[in-house]
């Protein structure tokens, strides 16, 4: 089950586990929050992850909504077929699909409720190159921009579909207009701060296809207390509230 | 120097005083943080107020910016007059000058290096309209819309000249996406919360004509503490700190 330098983490919720390799990629706290943000998706719904990497949001999404297909489509073949593997572990097979492909080869004829998406995000030549491949292609714009994710994500959605993404704040402006450019009306937006006095650093943003628009934007969610431990939100989103 | 029903309120900062009319319209918190956040307006700036309403902004401005002369344009003319007499009442008035008009009617060779505003928040036809013609014009896009504002300031300011506004935070996609039409890259969002765990009801916005895109969402305002009290930074602003 498992190759060289891989572990099995437990993710301490409702008994789900994840295979993971430290030299790749590790799921951080944006996908167990988008995850959280996301478990307003309808029961019953058939949803695409695009970029699954580990598989950590259709793994998690399958005990946080009801009676949900996943399809989880991951460019990196080594990263997917890992995630295939915590599939099996979790025993999710009939529930979950991992796809090693790249999301711009999605066909028209596939319709699904919702996406969810916790994509690279970072421009193309910016910031910490200095990484390994999988890394660099899980963090920078190299195999998918936003603009590649907005406009698949509007082929696969029908009309009052959604799509669930967590973000970086300073791509907000431009998350908003390409969005708007394929018809994401942008519905729901939470900021989360680490701190309650810092900035931001991460986004959750609904959109749904062909909209109105009326925007909501959330309660904000705060991470860490000001002793550093987390708040009470994030300990329940962990399922580790006492 | 009073009108029947008028009053005049001590701002509590640096001496400053404003008359105000309770049955048309009275600043609010809006107004301040808005003020706050404008403060970083560089020092001998040309400043114009799109619809100064009592002229609260240009004279809590003169106070916390050096060296700036303002523009305070209200298209309401018992609320311009009654604005120019704010503006002597403080001796401003080689600071401040308060012209009766629509912002419509900007001539293109007016050019200044900032605008500010705090402009009606509600679309035409839309929330309580119970109320009389005075309010009606400052809380509804009824004479001037968003795209009014956007448009105009576009038109006054030279490139690299900056925008501050006050909104309602269901207005941002609309705000954001009128901005980019007319070429005021937005530069910084400040989320204003009335409580740490309730949604915001209202959103500072920074926009630079011509910038490059980056954006820079700050720190969240919280107004109140639990127990209702307003935070620290909150009487900061007002200059109430202990």
């Amino acid at each position: 089950m498992l190759k060289e330098n891989e572990r099995i983490d437990d993710l301490q919720y409702k008994g789900l586990k994840i295979i993971q390799n430290p030299d790749m990629f590790c799921f951080g706290l944006d996908a167990v929050i988008l995850s959280d943000f996301s478990k307003q998706i309808k029961p019953g719904s058939t949803v695409i992850d695009f970029g699954t990497g580990t598989g950590i949001l259709p793994i998690l999404l399958s005990k946080k909504t009801e009676n949900c297909k996943f399809i989880g489509i991951e460019i990196q073949k080594e990263v997917a077929e890992m995630a295939k593997r915590s599939v099996l572990l979790n025993k999710l097979e009939n529930q979950i699909e991992i796809v090693n492909d790249d999301i711009n080869n999605l066909d028209k004829k596939i319709k699904v409720d919702a996406v969810v998406t916790n994509p690279p995000y970072k421009q193309k030549n910016t910031g910490d190159t200095n990484i390994n491949e999988t890394q660099l292609i899980s963090r920078h714009e190299i195999k998918c921009t936003l603009e590649n994710i907005a406009q698949m994500a509007a082929r696969v959605l029908d009309t009052k579909g959604a799509i669930y993404m967590v973000h970086r704040p300073e791509r907000l402006v431009q998350i908003l207009e390409v969005f708007k450019k394929y018809k994401l009306e942008t519905k729901e937006i939470r900021m989360v701060y680490p701190y309650v006095d810092k900035a931001p650093n991460l986004v959750l943003i609904k959109a749904v296809k062909d909209a109105n628009p009326f925007l909501k934007i959330q309660k904000p969610l705060i991470v860490y207390k000001k002793n550093g431990e987390y708040t009470d939100e994030i300990l329940e989103i962990y399922n580790r509230k006492q």
